[in-house]
């Protein structure tokens, strides 16, 4: 098989695409998919993504952990939001947790009702995650979960990452994945530089979550891939 | 005003940007913004661009000249296409053109419905381009048409190379313009070799159009800005 890799750099733009022979990657480091790697990763048995803030009080009174976040910010009455410090092996071994977030929920919902397997990425688990995207016989798309459906960099920054990485193992590549990894070169000596340039980078100032970002952007902290195994968040085990 | 500049990278995020009080600037620059700015410049009366080629034929013995592109090649029975080379002087001057392509002609009519002005951009116009944009006040969504509402590569570097001269004229500036930007610079001194990175190059090799790609890569060879008044494109007069 002659694979393809391709980069869907919001999810308005999902439909474009022809994922039912393709594994996707939903890809939204700042914060979502670094804190399900890191919560994954720290043991947390399940991570159970839901669309709305209403959808986690469901699944109140089962033992579960509630995590909500709107606009960046924790909902409050919530156990807590997607910093990845909330995801440590005391807070979520054993554990599973309803998450919901602006962008990364709403992508993993898209994604998981055409795709061949739905994998979490993040700068976190980039190298395991290459390592078996390599070993798959699927096409690849990288799914930027964007901020509102719009273009961000944090995103296509990663999504460049991973092209590079699978650049000799794959034989077609798109427009956006030809940038997104030009993309990365620029940035890759120095990510929370470049990131400053962002549109977004006064949104994350006034957040106060400077040590959430920095540690998002450490490489390959983490070994284990979330996949979506019907309604959960699990391990992979390969 | 502090002035903002947005890029589009497809006709089908358009719905996420506010542009009643922007100027858009259209691009498909390989190739019908480019032939439309030099069909203008070579004295064209208008340019009328419409969605389908059905539209075109109710045009018919009206006297004008009738352009009908798709998937890159000229409509079977219709005067020409949207290769540069037939917006000649000899061709074109004094006369109208009705014009449907692929990707441009829709990025057009979406602009229409809600933006403060349509213009059209492309490299054979850049510099009056964008001090026309600067001595507005007025903020600037650059639409990139790209191919099938999927981003392109050089739909997003002329939208750089227009950033990079309007940097320091405007305030504000979004994700995908930093992006935009960022990879004209790393294209910008040989564009045609960047873009043979490009997905697309297969297709263009495959129409046989190198001499318009040429073509349409040239910088400032026209000083006109198509602008739309009503359903015609004509020269701005400023």
């Amino acid at each position: 098989m002659s694979k393809r890799i391709e980069v869907c750099l919001t999810p308005a733009l999902i439909h474009l695409y022809d994922i039912t022979e393709s594994i996707v990657v939903v890809i939204d480091v700042l914060r979502a998919t670094s804190s399900i790697t890191y919560g994954i990763d720290n043991g947390a048995e399940a991570i159970i993504p839901v669309a709305q803030v209403e959808d986690c009080l469901s699944y109140a009174n089962q033992g579960f952990l509630l995590a909500a976040e709107r606009n960046g910010e924790v909902v409050s009455g919530y156990d807590f939001g997607n910093s990845p410090f909330s995801y440590t092996k005391e807070k979520v071994g054993g554990k599973t947790i309803v998450l919901t977030t602006t962008n990364g929920t709403k992508a993993l919902h898209l994604a998981r009702k055409h795709a061949y397997q739905v994998v979490i990425g993040s700068f976190l688990n980039l190298d395991s995650l290459c390592e078996y995207l390599k070993a798959q016989n699927k096409n690849v798309l990288l799914l930027c979960a964007g901020w509102k459906d719009q273009f961000n960099l944090e995103d296509t920054l990663f999504a460049g990452a991973v092209v590079e990485n699978l650049r000799t193992s794959f034989a077609h590549f798109d427009d956006s994945s030809v940038a997104a990894q030009d993309l990365y070169a620029l940035a890759k000596n120095d990510l929370r530089k470049y990131l400053h340039k962002s549109s977004h980078s006064h949104r994350l100032a006034e957040l106060n979550i400077e040590e959430d970002v920095q540690f998002c952007l450490q490489l390959n902290i983490c070994k284990s891939i979330p996949v979506l195994e019907g309604e959960k968040l699990v391990r992979l085990t390969t």
